[in-house]
């Protein structure tokens, strides 16, 4: 390994995206030793961190610089397009023998990009996206689900176990991706059932806690309607998991769908309906707000 | 109460439909020291039944002329409705007094008028459609959802302790089906979800079992990822709960919905989606199929 060693032998890490789940994320890895290089676009979100010892870089390019291992969770695959394949970005400045881990659900096609990119220029990659939400990032109780070789998995696992708890590596460059745009999928049709149902019932003057107590453990039980179900009946409608952020995953599904030469009619009916409630107001709402487009009581 | 009694006090039980379901059910009755009339379309369901002493009976209505308490559970509305409104069915033949319990999943708009009918004829009637499956039933631990009068709940109450274990009364006539209704609605976008979640990641040459074990206890999760998965993963589609019944559930909702003036596009694209399968070959196979809608392998 040509990188340089941070404090204690352990690689110096930069982490680029310090929003509600980086910040989390990063600060375990602070709490566990690393060294730290940051960065974020609104620059406000890295005081936190830097408070707790990190080193505030001035743009994704001179955190690869300084860093062995470059850690990215950032908002939409534009914005991990720009921060790793941008003149001066991450693969551009990055040190030979690098290792890059996107944790960002974004593409599997990008993330394939990213390493095909990586790979002539001496770098390791992988992606890695999360699942487990806030809670999963402040708790450290995160599943990852990883693609990119072996060996960069390998390599990546210390800081993983930091960070999470399931962690899995399922195959190649954008199998992270893929697996997680799975799991979206699924919660796509699961959360359509769920509000639909709910609505169907709070329609038909039905007391949904009741149903809820008498369902809840039953066949047509599920994570989300354990714990959306009270949220909605508190009128809670507060994220959790933004709309905005959910469709942004659909669509991505979807189009990896496309890609892939097959079409998911219950993915395209929930994203359809998940814009529709994004153009009623309510993008930076919670995904248990789709009940409110069935039902506004 | 007019009514004569069974054995030890008990009033006479009648049971119409002896299926999968029905039998188990009346079984656990006679278990209960209740005599039983029985009555089924194919008579030889019957056996099992009158080998433990029930007495066979040649109609729905001779079943309700010698019974205190009729329990129907068929397959379908048009069965429904056959056997209670019939001329010489059971609202005809069955003593004042007496009390009807439907437990098929059928509309509420039926119940409804089963419920109209009865009443003039000083009958008590119950929609008391169940959760829980050929399971739930054979280890009496059904969910049981329960639309009539508090009195004629009261009353039906012992029989549904002996046959499940949560017994709701949702409200008056036909809110047992309205509930039963939002279940399936609420299954109906969970399995979209999870067949065609899974689906994309078999396209995508993830193995899934991985998957599973990474996803099952997040927020992808679900009853029926966790029971489903692995029989998917077997290439076991055998019923579980069969297609042809979970279409004329979903058509049921689908129906309640629009009566009730709204559109559920998630159930709208599972019923599409069930309907395709059922005309591929599937309707005799379990729900659990629909993957093989997306995914031959």
């Amino acid at each position: 390994m040509t990188a340089s060693n941070g404090e204690g032998g352990k690689p110096v890490v930069g982490f680029i995206g310090t929003g509600v789940m980086g910040q989390s994320m990063a600060g375990h890895l602070i709490d566990a030793g690393y060294s730290l290089n940051v960065y974020n676009r609104t620059e406000a979100k890295c005081e936190p961190l830097v408070r707790k010892g990190a080193k505030l870089k001035g743009g994704p390019g001179e955190v690869a610089a300084d860093s062995d291992i470059v850690i990215t969770i950032v908002g939409f695959p534009k914005d991990v397009e720009q921060v790793y394949l941008d003149p001066g970005g991450v693969i551009d400045r990055a040190k030979p023998g690098s290792l890059l881990i996107d944790m960002t659900t974004s593409s599997p096609e990008l993330a394939e990009r990213v390493y095909n990119a990586a790979r002539p220029k001496g770098l390791g990659a992988c992606d890695a996206p999360v699942t487990g939400g806030d809670r999963g990032a402040r708790e450290a109780t995160l599943s990852i689900l990883v693609g990119g070789t072996v060996e960069d998995f390998n390599r990546a696992l210390p800081l993983f176990k930091i960070m999470g708890k399931n962690i899995v590596h399922l195959g190649p460059a954008g199998f992270g991706q893929r697996a997680k745009l799975a799991n979206q999928i699924i919660i796509a049709g699961t959360m359509l059932g769920m509000c639909e149902g709910l609505a169907y019932a709070r329609k038909s003057g039905i007391d949904i806690q009741k149903l809820f107590d008498c369902l809840a453990n039953g066949a047509a039980g599920s994570w989300s309607l354990t714990n959306y179900t009270p949220r909605i009946l508190n009128g809670d409608f507060n994220p959790g998991f933004f709309v905005k952020h959910f469709v942004k995953d659909m669509r991505l599904a979807s189009q990896s769908a496309k890609d892939a030469g097959f079409s998911l009619k219950g993915l395209e009916t929930a994203l359809e309906q998940y814009i529709k409630l994004e153009n009623d107001g309510y993008a930076e709402s919670g995904t248990q707000a789709l009940y409110k487009l069935y039902c506004e009581e």
